[in-house]
This record gives structure tokens, C-alpha cells and sequence, in this order.
């Protein structure tokens, strides 16, 4: 058997230790052959391949990125696009598809399998926010970045009474900010889930400086203020301190704030420095176990399916699941953590 | 309500976590009082008390060890241990106990619980062999620091051409090992439940040079040799506490194998540092949600539970639960890793 | 002898570790006593003060930020300053004064010497801009930080065929920018005593991505474009990409290279973490001694003097030379580095 | 011109990062060409060659280990060694050598260049016990590393009462636990250069104890107790390789401190962790610069030179300096770290 892997989308640490798994695997137990597919579907759309066997996987466990390499190519939006896809496949000798991927890339393989390609996915966001699995690997690695930051950003803090704006990645689900947020000890977070009043965030602030802390407020970059409670400087104006502010959440939070509380702020944003570089144990571990039970799946001929962590077990569920209903968090999960913010 | 706090047994990163959540909760959520008890069971048993408040959980969340000190103290052992409690927790206008430690902490919270004391417990072990809970805290952060371990003897292994053996902790549970081994790429992990062939383990080594790569062994403290495939080498003795300071299973594998197959090995025993320091932001987030949870729990006046973590939710489970079987790894979760192994 | 200790400026890495040995030593090797001053000149100039023992330097070693707080409070610049000083320190029964901090705490510590005030100074600054010395504390930490965080990005950028903009600390001086940079193995490095040319900037990107490898580029916060090359987006802009940029240097100058290139450009700005949390063990290693050498000064009456780090020795200058000329990067030190750039 | 590279000796965090900018600068600026030699000297006296150029470098500046590989073969040793030597690398074109390596490696260049070898060296030792120079590349990741461990290892000191011994690399020189005896705060350190008293050293042990505070000790796996102050309790016995392998004074020294003191005493050894692995930002900055330097010695006609560090330059320095004395620590240099100890 033949099988194509190829992975989609933004960066996500523990995409290289699937592809290991699913190569070492495969080889060893199942004795199957591998073609790689470069930049995600636009591999095999356009057939772009590379070679994938144990020897290209070596050392690439600990390794950050893709060696695949990516895209956001939507093959449902070019001309033929399955049916280049389908041609590719069968000159390549490809019988089955190991598709790595988020939301975008597992709604091109759901489609694909609904079309009778045999393709088995395995679910991919730092965000965490896929309804169908307890947690996604690169997400781990994300809050201890975003952590590791807060931790440094204390002692600036209190030392030098500044309030401090940590922006983190989440554009729908505040996961990463309410993990992390719990994790570095914030004294508030934000998330795309919960408006906040800007009223109740500076009031809570000066709250803080009261008890002589300075805060740290961790907001997703999908946070937004609640209808009526829009905030009023624009993005890119000067702000009470004189300094330009961007227009991100974080930036614009920070300005508002001083230009309400008086009190000094500062933004940082942490960027994409959360999605790459060397994965957490965690999310090796995790990526691993997908990877071998996606092989799995494909040796079994499960295909439509794509990988899910339950309690401590692998399990597979069907690929529309991937991309079906973002995970939020609830309002409930919100609320057991605010003991700690204000 | 006034509410009394103790750790038991060895250092695990994440203890101050669960106290500062407690606290917190407590006084925020419930008004609650509290009272530190000192080295675990000891505290209550001798009266020996610390304030506990807001204040003194200050900044501690990303701090290792207790605040409130440990020991391995059992009452049951002590003459009249249940009555000096008793009376001591009277004295103090304690009218609950929140215990968190491992089986033997526990252990004496379920026979208190039992002769009438309201206890709630927290699991704590970094060898994560408790059935009850998907995870424990403190074995994310153990696992990461060995991971970071082998990755560092990755590059010494291969540029030197030298066997490296990994000892990790896991007396009785080879978790992680199994964990850091799958993380780091390890060629080999070894675990106490599975009984190892030293002529397999020599054979194996002698397959990973003939492909030019070196091997990482990681062995669990607690692995052991098969029946019928005893290790010739004898151990060292024991010292004035009965420890085996010398000979543990990793220096007895390293001689092994430099006796059996002529390569040069080495032994890393990455030993405490696996079990104190700041811990992961997984782990203070478990931490944190366990401490969250028990207080409730105690406010619920639902005593005698521990804490457990079921997929992403906090559960409460009764005690002695938390005391019974180990969790070891079964065969096929060490089956299902086996493929990179050798 | 009664000594007051105060420490003036932005964050840096090491100022506790400054304090701690100051105290050790004037407590244990000449039986001093100390006064903290809150708050740099503040402290003296208002009065604010802490006591400051062996016991409050407790663990504070690895700790980031400043047990004392800190201001940019200039006495020089408030009425009768000085005088109010004098009254102060009389008052608190203090003999000399030892002064951390970076060119405007020292700019104060040498007029106040000059007016017979018996102070001692320590150099601190991140940039490591000072000409005295070798290395200042603090420099080290920002600059591993740096590193951790372009290493990281390398994979997002070749996985994902993005140019990445890192802005690093360094107003004035690109030392921050030029050891990251090395260290990392960025693509480009521009510094504010470099002015670049954007054109040349963009040549670079497109010979870098034609072998293949997406380009890293580290770029001070300080540096600009040269006479004749200015750029055209103006902050506050839409780009190419629809990418709304601040007025920093790191965006303008991804909006540039993307309006130029139409290669897509990121802008990760790593900010305050630089400045923030526990030091490396080198700039741990180089506080300590600045303390241990500024408080044995104090002991021999050698004011007037501050530390600086000579090759591995921490010898004593005048303390003018802390405030004189900035240590700018020479030309043939961003040329032996240029091999790697383009 | 052609130009061989190879690296001998131990392992330690920097040799990739000389290779690359040996080769980087070679090619970009002199136009040279380059022969890798495997294995140390065992490369040119086998004639074991690899391709070595700017590809074969890419990415390897973060890693640790060396690409070349390494060995202590001496052809001083072996019949005709030099003769071989001379013959192979007239076989491969090659006319001069850049050797990486401590001591060993360093004193065969030496011999080489006098019997008219054209050579150049670069120091290697994570020891840092070269005279001339202020720090060898490797040295500062060994210290991060080291202290890393003692912070983690504060808390479980503290929270359970227990004596740590921290055994660190350095088996003639204390550097590595000097440096990270200050930076981690160590109650003790024990270097060789000065044998320490065993009585001495628990009476220390004590004082600390009552002051509530649990005493970590570093000490470098060169310590000696000192005459007429013998522990009293044997080391282990040699293996196979001649390793004493159970015994280190890390372990015997705990194992007295328990006999003579009654207090619990656990080791930790650090091991090969200290020399493998990704390189601090420092290191890869010094190894960077003396691989800029040596090839330009080399470009230059500059042969029979090694690379020094003195202050923040890159010296040249002639080769039998890196072979002569070692740089011990000093009797003033211990005395000035001594108030933090005891």
C-alpha cells in the first residue's frame, strides 16, 4: 500500500512528530510505502511530491514547523480541483490519504471522502477550539510560551507599577488565554466568549494598584468589548502617554486603560512565536499517538475518520466532526476561574 | 468555617498551586478561614499551625515545593495519634481538613474520613499511578524535564557513539518513562512492568549502531530484569537511610552493556530535579482546578472525596480510591510505543 | 556604618541579585547595617524607606524586577532636590549610598558625589551601551531571550515561506540586535548606528527565498533607513496584505518589504519579556560580583567609583565614565557578523 | 584553497556553530573549499572524509554535537601517525587545517604545526580552564544547565529538610560549580582547588539547618577532601572502561554528611546533560566568532594560532598556549564568593 501525507494550514509544533509516527509505523508494522505531499493540498493538486520514508523522519521529532510544508490552498476552489487531485493520486500510486490539517484542511478531506477519495485525518489547531477532541497538540505549547511570558512580566509589573496587556492567539475560543491565564497567575482574562465592559476591566484595575499589585491582564486577539461598552480611542491614535498604539485588542485595551485609569500600560503581544519551534512533551506525546493510530485507521481501512484524545485514549471519530462546532469555552468554565481576576 | 491545610509526602510541582486555589476560593467564594498545618500529617498531630491567608499565597503559584513544609509522618503509627488530632484540631477551631499527598497521605485521610473527620483530599504524585484521575500534577513537569534531558544526550549520543542510559523515577510505574521515552525518541524504555531480557536489551543496541545511530536508553528506577535473565553485576549496599545510593538499575545497565557488547555507556540518573521547581503551566493548571474543586467540595460539605480529573473535567471520586490500585501501564499502551523501540 | 540602597530605571535581570550581595557581604564581611530607598532617588528624596537585611534577601537571587521599586525620579530636576536628599539620609542615620542603575540614576550618583554625597554606583542596562564595561547584567538574559524566540520562528518561517521581522530592545545601541541576531542565525540584522536601505533590505528577501529559505530579519527598535531610502508606508496603514502596522520599526518595516516583495511578512516585537523574569546565570554571576565589589568599595571609601566587568575581572572607575559616551556597535563588529546576512 | 575541518574530544554546546562559521566565511569571503574530517584526528590519519559546504551547514548553528563527529584518537600514538596524516591530506588537496578541541586535540595540532602542518585552533572545553583565554564557547550552557537544576532544587530542600549535593562537571577546575554555585545560590561550594575538610563542611551543614534553611552544596566531580581530613566511607570500584562509576564524591560526600550529621542527603548528578544539546546565546556568539577568526588566520597565513576571547575580542594567540598550564581558580577568586558560603 501506498499511502500520501500532507499537512495544511498555520503552523502548529507537533506537526513533524506526527508524520514521523505515521512513516515509522507504517513501514515497520504495516510495510507500507510513502509519498509526501508538499504544501498541503496543493500537493497533490498540483503534484508536488517529496520522498517520506524512516530516513527522511529522523530527528525531526523535537523539530518545530513541517517538513511537508504548507498552504491554504482550497482545491474546491480551483477549476478541477478533485479531479486533479484524483489524477495526481493515481500517478503517483497513492491509494490512501493521511491529511494533517485545522478546520480548512479536514473540510477539504471531509468533502473528499464524501467523493470516495480514502483519506484519514488527524486534527490540527494551537487554538484547541475542535468540539470532537479534549485537547489538540500545539495548544500545550502555546500556554507555556504564553506562560513562560507572564512569568517574566511580573516582576516588570509590580517593580515598576505598570499595568501589562498580554495578547495571545485565539480568534474565536480564548483556550490559550484562559490556560495560560490561570497558569501565570493573570489578574484578568479576556476571551472572544465573554465581552467585557472596558468600565469593569478599569475599574478592576485600580482595584489591583489599591491592594499595591500591578495587573496583568491576558486577552485573546479575538476579545472584543460588549455593545455599549465599545471603547473609544481609535486604532493608531497617539494616547495619553504619547505612545502609537496599533490596532490589535491589546494595544487598543492598553490605551483605553491609560486614558481612563491614568495608570501606565504596556502591550505585549505574543505572536506567532507561540506556534513555532520545539513542541512541549505533551504535545509530542500527543502528536505521536495520533500519528499511529491514523496509520492504524488506514491499515484497518477506517477511512473518514479522522484522531481524538478522550480522557487518556486515542479514539476515532468521523472527519466531519473535525469541522463541525468550534469548542467554546463556557461560560461556566469562565466563571471557575474568576476567583483569581479583580 | 475554618479550614485546615496540609501536604505529605516527596516534593511534586504544583502543591503551592492547590493551596493558593484553596485559599483563595475560600476566602473569596466562601468566607472561609484557614489554618497552614506543617509537614503534612505531622502539623495536625503535633499542632504545629502557620497563618494562612491571601496574603501568604502571594506569588507562589509558580513556585515549587510547599509552603507548608512535608513529611512522611503517619498517625495510625503514633500512640494515640487519632486523639492528638482530634484534640489539636479542636484547639485550632478547625472544622474541616483539605490533605493533599500521595497514597500515604491519603492513605490516613481515608481512615480518618472514616472515623468521622471532615477531609477532603487532592492527589498528588508525579509518578501519575493513581487510577482514579486521567492525570496527576507534577508528572507533565516531570516528563518535560526529562524529555529536555534527552534531547540534550541526543547529540552526545550520536556525535560520540555512546549508549546513554536515562533514569527516570517510576518505582512501581513506568509512566514516565513511557511518556519522556515516546517525547524524546528514545530507542529504547524500559519499565517495571514489563521485565526486561538484558541479552534482548544488548541485541537491540547492537542493531541501533549497525544504523549508524546511537541509542537512548530510558529506564524506569523501578525496571527490572526478567526471571531466567538476571543481571550479573551485583548493586552496591545500602547506606545509613537505606537508600541503594549505588548500583541503581541505570549504572547496573550501563556496565551490562559495556560488559556484553564492548560499546561505551553512560548513565544519567536525572534523579530531584524531575520533582521540584516551577511547574508546567499544565501542571498548574491541574493544580489550580483540583484546589478550585476540593474547596467546594468541602463547602458542599461533601467530605471524604478526592479529586480527580476525567478528560477536561474536575470529578469528585471517594477517597479510597485514591488509595487502592496502582495505574500501570497495561501491555498494550507499551505495545502501541513499541514500534519506535529497537 | 549604615548604608542606603536604591536602584533607578527600566527592568532589568540581576537588579535583586545586585542587592542580595551588596547585603551579604556588608552584613557578613564588614558589619554594616542597611536602608532600603523605595523607588530609586524617589526613595531618598521623599523619604520612602524598607529595611533591607540578610533576611529580606531571601531568594530573591533568581527573582526578575527590584525588591527596592524603581522611578526615573531626577532630585536634580525638583525643588531643592538635593537638599531634601541630605535632610534624608541624615535622618536615616545613613553614611553612603549605593546607587543601581543605568544613565540617568548614575547621571544623578555622579553629581551628588561631586557635592560630597558618598556614593557608590553599579552599572545597569540591557542595551549594554555603556563604555565602562564589558558586559553589563541584565544584557545577557535579553539577548537569550531574543534567541529562544527567532529559533522558534525559524521553522514557522521555512514551513510556511513567510519573511519575519523580530524587533529587539535598543534604542541607541544594536547590541541586542547584533548577539541575537549571530546567535540565531537571522537572515539580516539593522541597527540603529547601521542606517539601511530598503532596497537593499528587499534585494536580500528575494535572493534569500530564490535559495529556498525564508529570511529572518532582527531589527533594533532604534534603527532606521538611511538618508535618501526612506520608506513610504506611513504607520497606521493598510498593507498589501490588508495588515493594519504600527508605527514600529518591526512593522513598518514588514509593510515595506510585502508592498515591495509581495512575499507576506510577519512582525513579532518581543517587548517587555526581554527586560523581565529570572536572569541568565551569567548575568547572575556578573550582578553578584558588581555587589560584592561596590559594597567593598564602600568599606575602603573608594566613592565616586562605580563597577565594570574588565575581561573576567570587576574592577572600579570613575563614576562619570558610567554617564559619558554611549558603546556603540563599530563598524567592524556589524562587518565581522555580515557574512551571514544576505 | 582547500581547507580540512575536524573536531576531537569530549562533547560541548558550540562546535556546530564554529563549523558553520568556518565554512560560511571560507566560501562567502575567501572563496575557499572544504574537507570534513571525521572523527577528530582519527579523520585525516584514516582518510574518513565528508562533503562539507554551506548546505551541509545550514540549520546546524542551534544544535549540539558536531556534524564531523569526534574521537580521542592521538596519531602520535599509532605508527607513522603523521606520516599517514601528511599523506591524506595531500590525497584530498587539502592545504591547511582547522582543529576544534581541548587539550588533547589542541596539543597535536601544536605538534603538527611545528612539524609544518599549516594549522589553526580553536578552543573547546566546557571546563573553561584554558589560560589563555576568558571563556571557552560550551562553558556558559554547562553553567545555565547546572544552575537550572540547583534552582529547582531549592524548593525541595526547603520544603523537605533534606542536604543536596550537586555534582557538576570540572575534574581539575571549578568553574562550572563556581559559577553555578553563585548563580544558583549554593550554600557551599567544593572545588578542586582548594580540598575541603569533610568536618568543616558538616559543621556548615548544621549552622544552616538552624537556620531553618536546608543547604544545597555544589561540588565539581574533581573535588578532594584534604589531607588528614579522608572520608571515611570507600568508593566503588572501576568498570570495564575504567570508570569509577558508583562512588563519585557527589555520592560519598552525602553518604558522610548522613553518617556524621544524621540529616537526610541526596545527590544529584548532572552527567553528560552539561555537554549536550542546543548552546546558550553567549556560546553560539563566542563559537561563532573564533570560527570567523580562525579562517581568517587561515586566509591570512597565520598558522600554528588558536582563538582567544580576551575582554569582548577575538585574539590570536600562538597554539602551545592552549596546551600549556591550566587556568585554576584562584585562592582570591574562591575567597570573593565565600561569604555566600556557610
Amino acid at each position: 500500500m501506498r499511502v500520501g501525507v500532507l499537512t495544511g494550514g498555520g503552523d502548529c509544533p507537533g506537526l513533524n512528530a506526527v508524520i514521523r509516527a505515521v512513516v515509522r509505523k507504517g513501514v515497520q508494522a504495516h510495510g507500507f510505502e510513502f509519498v509526501g505531499y508538499r504544501n498541503g493540498w496543493k500537493g497533490p493538486l498540483e503534484g508536488l511530491t517529496m520522498p517520506l520514508g524512516v530516513e527522511e523522519c529522523r530527528g525531526i521529532l523535537p523539530r518545530g514547523g513541517t517538513i511537508l510544508g504548507s498552504s491554504r490552498t482550497n482545491p474546491f476552489k480551483v477549476e478541477d480541483g478533485v479531479e486533479k487531485i484524483r489524477a495526481n493520486l493515481e500517478r503517483d500510486g497513492v491509494d490512501a490519504l493521511v491529511a494533517i490539517g485545522g478546520e480548512d484542511t479536514l473540510g477539504v478531506a471531509t468533502k473528499l471522502a464524501d467523493l470516495g477519495v480514502d483519506v484519514v485525518g488527524v486534527p490540527k489547531t494551537i487554538d484547541n477550539d475542535l468540539s470532537a477532541t479534549d485537547f489538540t497538540f500545539g495548544f500545550d505549547t502555546a500556554v507555556n510560551i504564553a506562560t513562560e511570558a507572564i512569568d517574566r512580566l511580573h516582576t516588570t509589573a509590580e517593580s515598576h507599577h505598570r499595568v501589562l496587556v498580554v495578547e495571545v492567539m485565539g480568534r474565536h475560543a480564548g483556550w490559550i488565554a484562559l490556560h495560560s491565564g490561570i497558569a501565570g497567575g493573570a489578574s484578568m482574562v479576556l476571551i472572544p466568549e465573554q465581552p467585557f465592559d472596558i468600565e469593569d476591566v478599569c475599574a478592576r484595575v485600580e482595584t489591583r494598584f489599591k491592594s499595591k499589585y500591578a495587573p496583568i491582564i491576558v486577552v485573546s486577539e479575538g476579545a472584543v468589548p460588549r455593545e455599549g461598552g465599545e471603547m473609544t480611542i481609535a486604532s493608531g491614535e497617539k494616547d495619553a502617554f504619547g505612545h502609537v498604539r496599533l490596532g490589535g485588542i491589546g494595544d487598543r485595551l492598553a490605551s483605553e486603560i491609560e486614558a481612563r485609569t491614568g495608570k501606565e500600560a504596556r502591550t505585549v503581544v505574543i505572536g506567532h512565536v507561540q506556534r513555532g519551534g520545539t513542541p512541549t512533551a505533551f504535545d509530542r506525546w500527543l502528536a505521536t499517538r495520533f500519528g499511529l493510530q491514523a496509520i492504524d485507521a488506514v491499515a484497518e481501512g477506517d477511512f473518514g475518520t479522522m484522531m481524538a484524545l478522550r480522557g487518556t485514549r486515542i479514539e476515532r471519530v468521523p472527519l466531519r466532526d473535525g469541522t463541525g462546532e468550534l469548542k467554546l469555552v463556557s461560560e461556566q468554565e469562565y466563571a471557575e476561574a474568576a476567583v483569581f481576576f479583580g
